[in-house]
Order: structure tokens, then sequence, then C-alpha cells
């Protein structure tokens, strides 16, 4: 009976996001994007589907949801391209794919877990990764699809920057690290885990945040949880974040839990690495563990349980 | 007195290098030009300088060897191009900077330590890693600087098959994992680690290696130890390999030893995955480990210790 258990939870990002600049209509509609995307896994895994396919199926979803950073409303680069990075890994046999630097791929997280299926590689990048994507006949897109006038309308704002922008909302501070993802257990007890980020606002020199990086962005081992990661890219990889979830676990004997504020709340706090992340271990716990304001977030599991939430 | 010890470690690649293909010269060649890197490496420990000057020294040196794979002498892309990736970690700061998929950059680690100490980021790809190159006057040289008669020779054989290949020498089946690195630990008990290549030979599609992964291909932290990787990138990207040296060291307690012979020899093994590793834990102590027929490879501690060798 323990073992047909299952759980899903999704992500769509962390930061500073602010009840007080929201408003009731946006919160709905937000909310109902992570709800359809829980669904869309969960149904999958009480059909007795695989972990891997709940968690595409599931940030398929939020990549289609143009309010989110990733897919449709991936924010612009500097030069005003998309550039989407996606990653998946398969707890039980430890093989992962990942995409970079990726234009037109209407869904990257489709063309990361064609990467681990069909391809001795696990990391592909840019015009090369979009040449894979087309010897696999996945859907592209014009720039058009991915225009979102949101998106431009941050890019013009801070286009005459230096930096680059982890915001989503600059005008209003509303600052949040732009990445949808999910991590579930099925019922033959595997583990996997997704992420897929648009990346920052006003990026430049083709620069690599976590979300395509196994050990940071994402994770998953059956030994102990999967793991996905939202947050400031940078840190997330000098801290390697998904892997030291799963090492706290197995190496000093960690609870999910446990582990979670160990990295979140200590290690990356003290680094200065701000955003969060969803796990699930292979019980079927599941943490949904930040150290900003707020996280775009949900699960969902077979006791029941079911949470959508947005602020701490 | 303890505090002032200091070691390096540099490694030109693992892989299969059989003693019945090599010959004196070639041996004398290979092994000049690691000591010529340990030197340079270890000049600067003994003066003084920090483990990050001492591995971005050494590496330069592999780079500007014909015969390692990085930067003159990196292999061709199936596109007849030479895409390099580096990566360089201090483990003081926990700071890190790396590049992929770089063109024309004559030394990828010199600008790997440019991204870490000058850009916010910790990983810039392509192009626009190239354009950071130009802002920061990094050396860029033109396709001519990186060719030599063996790697195009390599292509030429391999061109109209299907995978890429990370032979070296593929033509007597002399399977070679074409990276360099080097590690340190500095009279400051600072580490730093360090790794370059030019990936693979007929690569396509932009894949990207363990090589320019922090917590992959590259670690450091003055709390554990300092890890560069050289083999089957895929397998090194799925195990984390770098940082679970350090995980396995911090969370159980395990020496340098135990940890890489725990990893090279059990873990990738039973993954699959082929090459090595060169580490320095936060006492100088060296371990060179592979799991592979040979590894170029060498050190030097201030306690006297020296070697330097190329198969098991």
């Amino acid at each position: 009976m323990s073992k047909k258990k299952f759980s899903i939870a999704v992500h769509g990002g962390a930061g500073t996001i602010l009840k007080k600049l929201m408003n009731a209509e946006k919160e709905r509609i937000y909310k109902k994007a992570l709800s359809v995307s829980l669904e869309v896994g969960y149904d999958i895994l009480e059909e007795g589907g695989s972990a891997v396919d709940a968690v595409e199926a599931a940030v398929y979803e939020l990549e289609n949801f143009p309010l989110f950073n990733a897919g449709k409303g991936a924010v612009f680069t500097h030069d005003g391209k998309h550039e989407m990075d996606a990653s998946i890994m398969d707890g039980k046999t430890l093989k992962a794919g990942a995409v970079t630097c990726v234009q037109r791929v209407r869904n990257p997280v489709v063309l990361a877990r064609e990467v681990m299926e069909f391809s001795e590689h696990v990391l592909l990048s840019g015009k090369g990764a979009e040449q894979f994507a087309k010897v696999r006949k996945i859907k592209l897109e014009n720039d058009n699809y991915f225009f979102t006038d949101e998106r431009f309308k941050q890019l013009q704002e801070v286009i005459n920057e230096e930096g680059a922008h982890l915001d989503h909302n600059i005008n209003v501070k509303d600052k949040k690290f732009g990445t949808v993802g999910a991590v579930a257990l099925d019922k033959n007890g595997n583990l996997a885990a997704a992420t897929s980020t648009g990346g920052m606002t006003n990026k430049r020199f083709g620069r690599i945040g976590d979300s395509p990086i196994i050990g940071s962005g994402t994770y998953a081992n059956n030994k102990t949880c999967a793991v996905s990661c939202t947050g400031h890219g940078e840190f997330f990889i000098r801290a390697v974040v998904a892997y030291d979830i799963s090492c706290l676990m197995e190496y000093k004997n960690m609870t999910l839990k446990q582990a979670c504020k160990e990295v979140v709340n200590k290690k990356l706090v003290k680094l200065g690495g701000e955003g969060g992340l969803i796990a699930v271990d292979k019980n079927g716990n599941i943490e949904l563990a930040f150290n900003s304001e707020g996280m775009y977030r949900g699960y969902k599991t077979s006791s029941g349980k079911e949470l959508i939430g947005i602020y701490k």
C-alpha cells in the first residue's frame, strides 16, 4: 500500500512577490495556472504514469502560461531575443537532459527530455540544440510566439542599464526570479525533476543560470529526492544547490525538511543567494522552501494534501 | 609552520593511453609539458601567490601546449570549428567563473577568470562570451591559431560518422578524454581548481561537457578540497563528480583518498563513466585518481613530493 503513494509539486518562480502589489484577479490567474499544471501532472501519476512524464507535462503547462518566465512569456535578452534553458532528470536511471540558450523552441522542457532519451549527451546549447530539435521534429515557433507586451515593456525600461535583470516587474520593484519547475514521486517509487526558464531580462554575454545545470538547478535520485530550484542562478551554481540537498540526505541522514532548511535558509542566505526550491523525497514528502518574500508554488499528494501559495 | 604547506597537481586528460602506442620521444614531450605547467604553478605558490593564480597559470601553459585538447590543439567540431570550455573556482570565496562554446579565445581559462572577477555571472556562452572577452580585452586569435594537423586528420577520419568522439587518436583506438586542469593549495590555506577543454572531435548540436560546469568538472572549497575532472563528461555531469568528492569529505568525514576512490572507482564505474580527476585537500594531500588506462598527470608539494605519470 505504501508503495502506491505519489505526489507532485510545482513552482513558478520566487522573489519579492508582495501582496500589496498584486490584485485579486491577477492572484486568481496565477493560482489557476499552478493548479492546472498540478492537475495535469497528478492525473498522470494517478493513472500509473512515470514521474518523468508527470514533471515534463507539468512544466509544459507552466511554459505555455504567459505570465511565467519560461516558454511563452520568456523575458527579452538585451538583443530583443528570447533565450531559454531547461533540464530534466530521471531519479531511477540518473539520466538527464538539458538545453541552454535555445531560441524558437516552443517547449524547452520537451527538448530537454528528447536530449535525455535520444542523444548521447546531457547538455546541448544554442543553434546546435535547435538543430537537434529539428532532427527530432520538435515544435519551433517564430519570435512572435514568445512576444508578450509585459516582457517587452520590461526590456524597454532597463535596456540602457548595465546589468541584466532577474526581476519580473522591475517598475514596481517586484523582484522575481522567473523560472518554472516540477518534482514528482510516482507509484513505482521513481523520482524526477524538471526546470525551465526564460532567463534574465536584458541579459547579455550568453549568460547561463542554474536552470539547465544538473546538480545546481535540477537533480533527482531515487535514493534521496528530486529538486527543482528558482532564484539568483549564480549563487545556486556556486552552492550546487539541488545536489547538496541530496547529499545532506544521503551522507548526513538529514530529512528532506532539514536539508532544505540547511541549504535554503542557512547556506544560501550566508552566500547572499535569494530564491527557493521545491523538493519531494522517496516517501512522497514535499518541501516548498524559499528565503525570498514569496514563491509561486503548489503541491498535491495521493494522501489528500494540497496547497497553492504565493506569499510567505 | 604547517600553515605554510602548499601543493599543486595538473592533468592533461585521461583515457586509453597505452604504452605500446607511445614512443619515447612523444612521452618525453608530454612529460615536459606537464612539468613546465607544474613548475609555473609551483613557483607562484612558493613566492606566496594565490592558489587561484597558480591554477590559472598552470592551465594557461597546458592550453598553449598543442598536444593537449585545450586552447591551441583543441579538437575540431563537426563544422570544422574549435569550441572551447573552461572554468575556475576559488575555494576561499566560493566564487567561480566559466565559459562554454567559445571560439577564437586564445586562453579560455583566462576568460573564465575574468568572468569570475569582473562579471556578475558565473557562466557565459558562445558569441556572448566572446563579446565579454572583447570588453575585457582578452586575447583573441584567428581560427588558424588553433589549427593542428593531427586534430584535422582526426576530424577527417570521423566526420561522416554519426556520433561525436571523445578520442584523441581514433585511428589507433587510443581513446582519450581531452581536457586539462589544475588544483592547488597555497601558503594561506586557500584552495582553487581550474579546467579547460576543446571538447569532442566531430561534436555537434552545441554539446557541453562537464568542464565548464561548477560542481561537475570543477569545484573548490577551503573547507574540503579542490577538484578538476577529465573524462566522459556526460557521466561526470550526471554524477556531479567534483562536488560529490567535497560532500563525501564534509558530510561523511571521508579522507580525500577515500572520497576519490568512492567516486572514481565505484560510483562512476557503476554508472559506466570512464575518466579521472586530480584533487588536493586543505592539508595539501594530493590524489590523482582514474578508472581508465591512463591519465597525463603530475604533482609537486612543498614537502618535496613530486611525480609525473602517464600510465596506470
